[in-house]
């Protein structure tokens, strides 16, 4: 048994590329996942799978095509399946994620932005 | 469509009652629960799943039957399915705990801590 705490911003300073999610822990076939983003993402859906977004630092803003949400610190939001979005943030901001495992993070649009799967710090 | 963020702290602000977890949101047919807990709790284990604790503030320690690790604000673990573990608070300590819907908070052990079930606030 390995009895280490995970530190979450411990973490995050050990990421320096934006909009690509690192696993820290997974629970049954669920992983939490950290990211630094900034700037426009692009919009996308995932058909199989609700996204759970937690602020740890900064502020986004998720955009939906009839709304929009934004979270600070310690603020969080479940974007449900099949649902379209667009995560935005104007500065600097830290956020974790919670998916099943294999959830690509530009869901159904996939191109250029989509990053490698299952990558762990 | 709800587009209204989730705030953690005024969640927390809500629950008076040590040890009973409340349900904010959930992620397919995972559960997010936020608890406030301060003094031990009893041994327990969740033959089904794992069980993932974030500290929101305060400081927690779980023990296991062969070590400890002990959790400050931003700081997670997650338990293994099958694990006994004892959750303890010296202090007051609020949590975030993810978990598929179902799970009792006393696990194979029941009891009178036993909280009541998929309260949400």
């Amino acid at each position: 048994m390995d009895y280490h705490a995970i530190d979450l911003h411990g973490k995050l300073s050990l990421i320096s590329e934006k909009w690509s999610p690192r696993v820290v822990a997974e629970v049954n076939d669920y992983q939490v996942k950290l990211a630094r983003i900034e700037g426009d993402f692009v919009w996308h859906r995932h058909d199989e799978t609700d996204e759970l977004f937690l602020v740890l630092s900064g502020e986004m803003t998720i955009l939906f095509r009839d709304g929009e949400v934004t979270l600070r610190e310690g603020e969080m939001y479940v974007v449900p399946r099949g649902i379209e979005h667009c995560p935005r943030a104007a500065a600097q901001c830290s956020i974790l994620l919670l998916e099943p495992r294999g959830v690509r993070n530009t869901g159904d649009a996939g191109g250029e932005r989509t990053a490698e799967n299952d990558v762990w710090i």
